[in-house]
């Protein structure tokens, strides 16, 4: 029997890789001459370079950045068993934890320091690029990361414009004539999740802004100048990013990285079955094994489990799902390939004491599925 | 596929039969044309009433009995659907919940109103008596439940000895004379799930004094009182109760129920498994599914759903238990014929909610494990 265990982190108790070993650990006690095959996943959302660096063999590269006020700070991406391809969360230079809650303003705060781990796997000589832009503090249209792949946004003054998104209403001109042509060689995937505009009442500001610190009147300042920079990026290099679905991602760093060769947007989860080659794995599995750290309904849109089950359904696999929890709207995910879902809570007690005890529940879960499934009871 | 459903309750949730309906109507949005034979269960504690008139189509009957403290209250019995056997639990006439904290006190306390239900039981004709003892206020032998019953304790002026445990040392004469004569033509089989004997360090007293309201000198004469009891009856009745396993369940009462004929000291889930004919039901099912509230390495002592998995696996049948919660040190149950273990929380919150939720969860506990088992994976 071939059991592919391809399960995301649960967030705040165990990376993808800690829930695939202690599943894996919980089945081998009553399937212990089973093939296992253990996949870290991810969604393109936070945890998803510890999975893919997991997953590939790989390992962690740390990267001194600008952190989003400008300060210096320890960014990182992972790299691939096979050197090969690159994974960035833009979270890791550019995200909002970076940022004490008092100075949380959009107005100030860049997404620099992305450029910079881009550029670093450049430098590392990689042929695949694979970005995560969730959890950003930035709402800049991406072009602080623009500037440091060495594109130039100059003021009426001929000064390149300063840090943040409160800057993009004085750019005047654009030049690509510096950007780093190494950009051009390589495959450039973005995990974008939204499909967002840029601008207007379903833009990047008006929906994203306020939880980065952005009062009313900055929103509207923000999303002016958003609007001013896709305008000159479409009058000056011909390029129409405003409008493109997932544009609004990440504070416009969906619309900026339009800028760059190559640079496509897809879904997250699409992303990391790609790069672990899940395909592969499942299609002569005889059972698949996901997981998360809550299942919902929300869940059929882009995360994990649903995207493991859909892929495991092309080849008619059965599919369980082991979560940490699960809400009571939960049960739309059938329709999506996923045939029994099990939460591993066994008492009550605080989320610490259940967030600390997930190994335990998981292994124990994953024991009394195994032993379910052993009986083989007639259908 | 015939699928017999025999859990108890989930207490402060669910009845046995709310939990047997739970997870029918899971299974059978999975299994719609599989047999389903319900059979709500018990241990012969709280609840053990409730199950067995579920079970066999019965009825509650309401009876006048005096209280713990000689008040008068209204307690209750069980009859099956057949008239034959009267199902009693000690705890509705003579248990602790009647008697208010702070008079709490089981030199004052009787077990007379047990004595009673006993009473109406035999005015209703049956055949049968089943009695569970747990739950109870008081610590006098069962010596107010045989008073009850025409059997007379007198004290040295040849007068009946007054009401509680603080009596017993005024016993100096017993006779039998006047004992209800219908008790030799009934079966009367009591659910003793204990092994203390009457006195001693490890009797009645010393054990389950205290969480009645014993003080440490209380303790003393109280179980003075119990030596006593059991010196006289052994004296002038020739019966040896003190040492007997059992006799020192419920305050004494397993000891003073040896003076009656018939009465026998029976392991609770036993006489339930028996009166609710379990074996005939499992004997050709193809799965078993039991349950409880809580399961954790006492559920081996003379829980339900090791009892009814014990039965089971005498005709191998697969046996599923579906638990409210689950305790770090289940595992042992595995070696008593539980095969797999499913609690059903879904996620955290107070007790108050998750018991509120009892039905639901179960239903999608229930749900998901048919589901697991329709999958039918190669093993």
């Amino acid at each position: 029997m071939k059991i592919v265990i391809a399960p995301d982190s649960f967030k705040e108790s165990l990376t993808a890789l800690e829930v695939a070993n202690a599943i894996e650990a919980g089945f081998k006690q009553i399937y212990p001459d089973a093939e296992y095959v253990k996949i870290p996943m991810a969604d393109g959302g936070e945890g998803s370079v510890q999975s893919l660096v997991d997953a590939t063999g790989g390992a962690f590269v740390e990267v001194a950045v600008t952190a989003p006020l400008g300060n210096p700070t320890t960014g990182f991406l992972g790299i691939s068993g096979d050197k090969q391809t690159a994974f960035i969360e833009m979270a890791a230079a550019s995200g909002l934890h970076l940022v004490p809650m008092a100075q949380r303003n959009p107005l100030n705060t860049t997404s620099y320091g992305t450029g910079e781990l881009i550029k670093k796997a450049l430098d590392l000589g990689v042929k695949k690029i694979l970005l995560g832009i969730g959890g950003s503090a930035t709402n800049d249209g991406g072009v602080g990361m623009l500037q440091a792949l060495g594109i130039s946004f100059k003021d009426s003054n001929g000064q390149e414009i300063g840090r943040g998104g409160g800057a993009l209403s004085q750019i005047v001109s654009i030049s690509t004539e510096n950007l780093d042509s190494r950009l051009a060689q390589v495959t450039f995937e973005v995990a974008c999740d939204v499909n967002n505009p840029l601008c207007g009442p379903t833009g990047a500001t008006a929906i994203f802004g306020p939880q980065k610190g952005a009062t009313p009147a900055m929103v509207a300042e923000l999303d002016n100048g958003l609007a001013h920079f896709a305008r000159q990026v479409e009058q000056q290099l011909g390029i129409a990013i405003a409008d493109k679905p997932g544009a609004g991602a990440a504070g416009g760093m969906g619309g900026g990285l339009l800028l760059l060769p190559n640079a496509q947007l897809k879904a997250g989860v699409q992303i990391i079955i790609e790069a672990t080659k899940l395909v592969e794995h499942v299609k002569d599995a005889d059972l698949v094994i996901t997981g998360e750290g809550r299942m919902d309904a929300q869940s059929i849109a882009g995360k994990t489990p649903v995207g493991v089950a859909r892929t495991a359904k092309q080849f008619g696999k059965p599919v369980i799902a082991i979560v940490g929890c699960l809400r009571e709207d939960y049960q739309v995910v059938y329709q999506h390939g996923i045939d029994a879902v099990f939460p591993i809570i066994r008492n009550l007690g605080t989320l610490e004491e259940t967030l600390a005890k997930g190994q335990e529940n998981l292994i124990s879960s994953a024991v009394n599925i195994a032993r379910l499934l052993y009986l083989n009871v007639k259908g």
